[in-house]
């Protein structure tokens, strides 16, 4: 058993184009015996938040020395940066914008690099339109392959990297403040307070309003609200056979207070 | 050539989120030689029928050490047991469902056992909504990379797997009955009776209705009921431009009876 | 690092049924050590304009002995051909219906033989309806694993290839003549202009109708049309905001004609 060379790709691209398999074909070119494993390529257009949600929920199950390419990139085109991140589970890389923030957020980088070296892109001018091809495939297929992280580029302080605009998990006596950090598409509300630091009985405030603590959905009547630490092992606020987006008309980014009861 | 790693997978997870990808991670972070084919993740959720249909019309394209990791699986956190079972064309794994019914209504299963060694899990404690990642997938794994059976669990007896409640064929006189095992997408109802065993002039009789024989859908009018041997070698009962389960009223499981004309 | 062996797929099978994974069931049973990338299976069902479009922007991302296997096969069953061609970016596999044309059109075939050779299909007795799974991918399996072309089937002219309604390009004193060779989900118009051959200043006509000039969509008002080179290099038009298509009632075919202005 050789040392694997694997890759995970992310992207909001979708199946129906070849940009994907197209990627893929750019990795194969470099070094046929890397393999790729497709996390989703079906992150709704531009959403960083959806993006960085699911990597953090999937890195962790990869070997470490697994390269992730994540292509969310509104910017592309634009004066961001590109960047390779080393992390205790491997690599990562895409532009800096924030998407890799939640994997960041668990276990700290250990250095990073912009994308400056043209040497290893697939063109030395790449298009305006398609970075996941020209730079991020290529880039990753190097670092499989056994390129050293900093031949990719310049090396850049940890501190710079963008930040998506996600208020920290504050706790002050004892009251936990945070935030909403993603909604599923049944509308329900997830926030980044992690299960594993609550107590057993709660009191869950959003917008002013009490929420009640429970253990599944089916603990209060249907369409009531309810709030519980959902399979992603985070605080989440459900309505039981509806959706809490719409009955609470909240957004990613809305604060959240517990308080024990 | 050495002996190929095989894995393949059928879930109702879908595309969008990164459960399917995190599986592989599992995969091969145990063994990174193994190579794993997507059969389909578009099960509908928790659809049995569909799903056990689905592996019937796969499985026998693989080479025979194939693993199929199998889950659809409504009762996950419940009692219902994890299974791994050893048949001719390789291994299936997966929770004891019924799921396997209709391959293994083709091909007998050699050895059966339940999965409760949880050495060959990711973790003793595994969640209660996600057997795919902590249990059939290091568990299918390790059987891809060459663990025996017997080291997965207890040896149960192949007898008492779980059959879904889909009537056998019978055959009397020159009556065959059977029953419809399969509702695609189209509403073409298709039954467990097999186009070999038919002579080439049939009555079929749904509903006490007597449904025309031919040999494709244009055969008879638009919109009217014609009873053909579809591509899956079934027995298949379609309305021509047509929905067949609207206009017939019909579920999995109505009884089909054949008679020679 | 062995020689790879690499096929890629595309059709018009979609994800929700088993028929892509059986396909690659297929070609692991002939030779463990193959890997397989998707292009896309989500070609709009038997529309061979899309998927020439779509392998056309996708080869040339992939190692020069890649095995490209294509099945959108309106024509299975009947008297069509099936066909392997050598060309320099390695091998085409599929029904002589067109597919290949974009491709060909870029680089030249080298060698053409008729898959007459039953030794290499997966049964003597293909399905007429499932020609991917029966002769396509196995024979694209042998071809990856090192079977010469003219042992596949007879040899056959390159000019007798079929060739999708296509105008050619022709350019006459300063005019060129192209037409539209794709229509994308938003109703852009792509035709076969290359954006390579162009002045700086151009007027394009569509339907006796002067197209203005632009570089990006919002150089137009909204639901204005403007003409521009798109991400594929060819010349677009397009709608800023709405939909080309709807707007100027054309299909793929309509002849566009570019001049100097």
């Amino acid at each position: 058993m050789t040392q694997p060379k694997l890759i995970t790709m992310l992207t909001d691209f979708g199946w129906q184009d070849v940009y994907v398999g197209v990627m893929k074909g750019v990795i194969a070119s470099i070094d046929p015996d890397i393999s790729v494993i497709d996390l989703t390529h079906e992150i709704p257009p531009q959403d960083l938040m959806a993006g960085r949600f699911a990597l953090m929920n999937a890195y962790a199950y990869f070997p470490t020395e697994t390269v992730h390419i994540a292509v969310v990139d509104p910017g592309v085109g634009s004066h961001r940066r590109g960047v390779a991140i080393q992390f205790a589970g491997g690599f990562l890389v895409g532009a800096d914008n924030g998407l890799f923030g939640g994997i960041l957020s668990q276990v700290k980088a250990i250095a990073v690099v912009e994308l400056n070296n043209s040497q290893y892109w697939r063109t030395p001018k790449p298009s305006t339109t398609f970075h996941g091809r020209d730079i991020f495939a290529p880039v990753g297929a190097h670092l499989a392959s056994g390129v050293a992280l900093k031949e990719l580029g310049t090396e850049i302080s940890i501190d710079s990297l963008r930040q998506l605009p996600l208020s920290q998990v504050t706790v002050s006596d004892n009251k936990i403040i945070g935030c909403i950090q993603y909604i599923d598409v049944f509308g329900n509300l997830i926030t980044n307070i992690s299960g594993q630091d609550l107590q057993l009985k709660q009191k869950v405030i959003i917008k002013e309003q009490l929420i009640p603590w429970g253990k599944t959905y089916s603990n209060v009547q249907e369409q009531e609200l309810i709030a519980l630490v959902g399979s992603h092992d985070y605080v989440e606020i459900a309505v039981n056979c509806g959706n809490a987006q719409q009955k609470l008309q909240v957004n990613v980014g809305e604060k959240i207070i517990i308080t024990p009861s």
